[in-house]
């Protein structure tokens, strides 16, 4: 079975995709073709894209799910001509919501991903430049402004997780890549060592390690399983003769991480 | 006015943040307090937030939003008995969704953000290291296999925005800063000259830029207004000259910069 989902949006369209994207997830029986269509916020391009939700709609067989975070009455209005089952986010709850704040909404475009609050914008910016400046161990001289610190072997996901980490919750993530030379001592590295609360582990399938790396450097030693595994091994050793809190991450999405990391330890976004 | 707003979750809470955040910056006359919570996956853990949420809604003297994703029943049911209004997003759109698909949903927790595509996880991932391997003209040599290639002065936004294209959407984006050498010639550099059709500019406000670079280099000519006036001129009558799209990030966050390009460009997200 296949269904066209349309996740339309006056703004950038992220909030329509993430929570269709989670509604969408539930149905794991049908296929869905999914378009994000953001930036529809005049009533002109309401009425094109009601013509391709229709379009969808016979090529199916099957009204298409339209998901809309659209805030204009009339350019709402519409989308509603189109033969799609319509999911209206904000009509649905910005009702209730008013009755219950006893105010009324701004119905105003675009709002939640604009720069309204410049204040954690602003730290989120600063702390991607914070990860880049201080990955790889780069700059170990930064960790006294560090949020956390992340250390593990090389290519177990520190990277892609403090960058998310600053993208998305203007945190100060740095990392510190755990090698060969840090794991023949039962110490951890100097560097690290004034800063043991604020490190956080990383850990990985040893296969799965290895199959990152070969891609990086096909048939190396560094990519082999055999030094994969030994220093997946040797790094859990680590973290538990220290006592340092890790996590898996081979089966977790760098938001499940991230945010798994943030719920364990309580570190906060910043500039709230 | 003051209300605090939950946002709460059985998963990473990244969809209940996104849509609270969305529905929230519509009544701009209330000041909000957001806590997010996420992994509240056991009646256990639900209780206690209930306390949480209580507690909150006492010191306010009116009722907390409460905004959940939560599937599991016997959690949720739970989370009801706060005294918080309670939005509650996926009974509310799964039951007429189940009736329209005509199946029912499978009712699994944090399904959205974990690795369920994990064709798509791993172009996002080798998007991230696709995007630091290019940062700042660094490897002109991979530009072939770029979606797409931001130029633009140095600080007008080339990297996060990168960053967040490669996050959020598996999108290859490279960059290259064009340098004050670069500008001395109406010509485009020769490395950007066969990818002519990826190239897209990004431009920004000088008083900003100068104040971006201000943090970085305080008081250098790099930093100086006329510094950065100069250059944003000779970088705009450059985009104009080659024809070559471009947008002002100065009142744009990175999620604006990077929709808007993938919406004038047609640019897709990758492993879809």
């Amino acid at each position: 079975m296949k269904r066209t989902a349309f996740f339309i949006s006056d703004g950038t369209g992220i909030t329509a995709e993430t929570l269709g994207n989670s509604l969408l997830s539930q149905f794991e029986a049908i296929q869905f073709k999914k378009i994000t269509l953001p930036y529809i916020d005049t009533v002109e391009k309401a009425r094109q894209t009601v013509e391709k939700i229709n379009a969808a709609c016979e090529a199916d067989g099957e009204p298409a799910i339209v998901l809309d975070t659209i805030v204009d009455e009339a350019v709402s209005n519409e989308l509603a001509k189109s033969q799609g089952f319509k999911i209206d986010v904000f009509s649905t709850f910005l009702k209730p919501l008013e009755k219950e704040l006893k105010t009324h909404s701004s119905y105003t475009v675009g709002k939640s991903h604009a720069i309204i609050e410049m204040n954690r914008y602003k730290e989120r910016i600063d702390s991607v430049n914070f990860a880049l400046d201080n990955d790889d161990g780069a700059r170990t001289q930064q960790y006294d402004r560090a949020d956390i610190i992340l250390v593990g072997v090389s290519r177990c996901g520190k990277t892609p997780t403090c960058l998310y980490m600053a993208l998305q919750f203007g945190i100060r993530a740095a990392n510190y890549p755990l090698t060969d030379e840090d794991l023949e001592s039962p110490k951890l590295p100097e560097v690290l060592q004034k800063h043991r609360h604020k490190l956080y582990g990383l850990t990985i399938d040893p296969f799965q390690l290895a199959a990152i790396r070969h891609e990086r450097r096909p048939n190396s030693r560094y990519a082999s399983l055999d030094q994969c595994d030994f220093e997946v091994r040797t790094v859990e050793r680590l973290f538990q003769l220290h006592n340092l809190p890790f996590i898996n991450t081979t089966n977790f999405s760098i938001e499940e991480i991230s945010t798994r990391i943030m719920a364990h330890t309580g570190i906060n976004r910043r500039g709230d």
